[in-house]
C-alpha cells in the first residue's frame, strides 16, 4: 500500500488508521446501501480494500472543505455526515444529511476540480478514503475491478445528473430563460 | 463486429452505412472538439471504431426521442442536431443544439433508463453508435480502452453534473426550498 501524499495531507487532521484491508467486512456489509458496491462480490470488496486508506473523524471535523482541493473521495462507514454548501450570500446552507454507505467527494477524485461542497462530522465518523492515484493503479492492476468501479461511478453519476437537470428544468420552465443542459 | 439488435431497432429508420473502421480518420479528426476523445490516441481510436456502428439520418428526422429506451450512445461526425425536452405542458422546448464532436445518449447508454430528451437532425447529420453491449465487449477485449472509455464519460458526467447543480442551488437560492443533491 502507497501512503497517498495528497490524501494523506488534506486529512492529517484525522486519526489515520492505516489500510482498509481489516475493514473488508464491515465494507462488505455496507453493501446494501452503497449504490458504489451494488455489484460488488466479496473477493472485489476485499481486493478494492487494499486500494483504500481508513480515517477517524470526531463530531464537528470539517472533513473535506468546498473550494479546497483533493483528488480523493470517501466512503462512510459508520457515523452521520452533513453537507453544505455556501449560497450567495456566502452563508454555509445544509444541503444533505448523509449517513454509512454513502460516498462523497468522487468529482473531485476524477476531475481534480474543487470540492462541491463542505462535509462535516456530527458523529464519530468512520471513512475509507480513495484517491485518483490509486484508482489508476486499481485500472492498471485489476483492469476488470477497475472497470466495474468506473462502471458505477458513471451509474451513480448519471442518475443524479438525471435527477439534477429534472429539477433544474422543472425550476426554469417557471423562468424565461434557456436551459442548456443535454442527455 | 456483432450487429447490435437495440441500437438496429432503435434506429432503423436512419440508413446503416455498417461498421466505423473506415470513419477512424474522421473520428480521429474529431478529437479537438469531443470531450470523449480528448486524450486518444489514434490507435485507440481505430480500436474503438472496430466497436461502432454509422448511421445517416436526414434533416428533420429524430434520431432519439424522450421517454424511449435505448441502451446506446451517439457520437455525431458531421451535421446539426436540436436537443428537446418537453416541459410541463408537454410542449417539447429546445434546450440546446449541438454538432460535430458531441455525444448524446450516454446515460441511458449506462443505465439503460429512458432517453432524458429527444433529438432532431437540423442538416445531413452522420453518428456512429456505442451501444452497452459493445462497451460490455470493449471492457472484456481491451479493458484499458475500456478503463480510458469510462473514465472520460465519468469526467464529462462529473463536469455536467457540477454545473447544473451550481445552476440548480442558484434557484433554489431564490426559492424556500432545500436542495438534495451533493456532491
Amino acid at each position: 500500500m502507497i501512503l497517498n501524499m495528497q490524501a494523506a495531507k488534506h486529512l492529517a487532521h484525522l486519526e489515520h488508521l492505516g489500510d482498509a484491508i481489516k475493514f473488508a467486512a464491515q465494507i462488505h456489509a455496507l453493501i446494501p446501501k452503497c449504490a458504489l458496491l451494488e455489484n460488488f462480490s466479496p473477493a472485489e470488496v476485499r481486493l478494492l480494500a487494499h486500494f483504500m486508506e481508513m480515517y477517524r473523524a470526531e463530531p464537528a471535523m470539517e472533513i473535506i472543505r468546498e473550494g479546497e482541493g483533493g483528488d480523493f473521495m470517501l466512503m462512510i462507514l459508520e457515523g452521520k455526515v452533513d453537507v453544505l454548501k455556501r449560497d450567495r450570500h456566502n452563508t454555509p446552507q445544509l444541503i444533505a444529511t448523509v449517513d454509512a454507505g454513502k460516498t462523497l467527494g468522487e468529482m473531485s477524485m476524477i476531475d481534480g476540480e474543487a470540492r462541491f461542497a463542505t462535509c462535516v462530522a456530527i458523529e464519530p465518523v468512520l471513512l475509507a478514503v480513495l484517491d485518483r492515484e490509486n484508482l489508476a493503479r486499481i485500472i492498471v492492476e485489476q483492469p476488470m475491478l477497475g472497470a466495474k468501479i468506473l462502471m458505477e461511478l458513471v451509474l451513480m453519476l448519471s442518475q443524479r445528473l438525471r435527477s439534477t437537470s429534472s429539477r433544474l428544468l422543472g425550476l426554469l420552465d417557471d423562468h424565461p430563460q434557456r436551459a442548456e443542459t443535454v442527455s
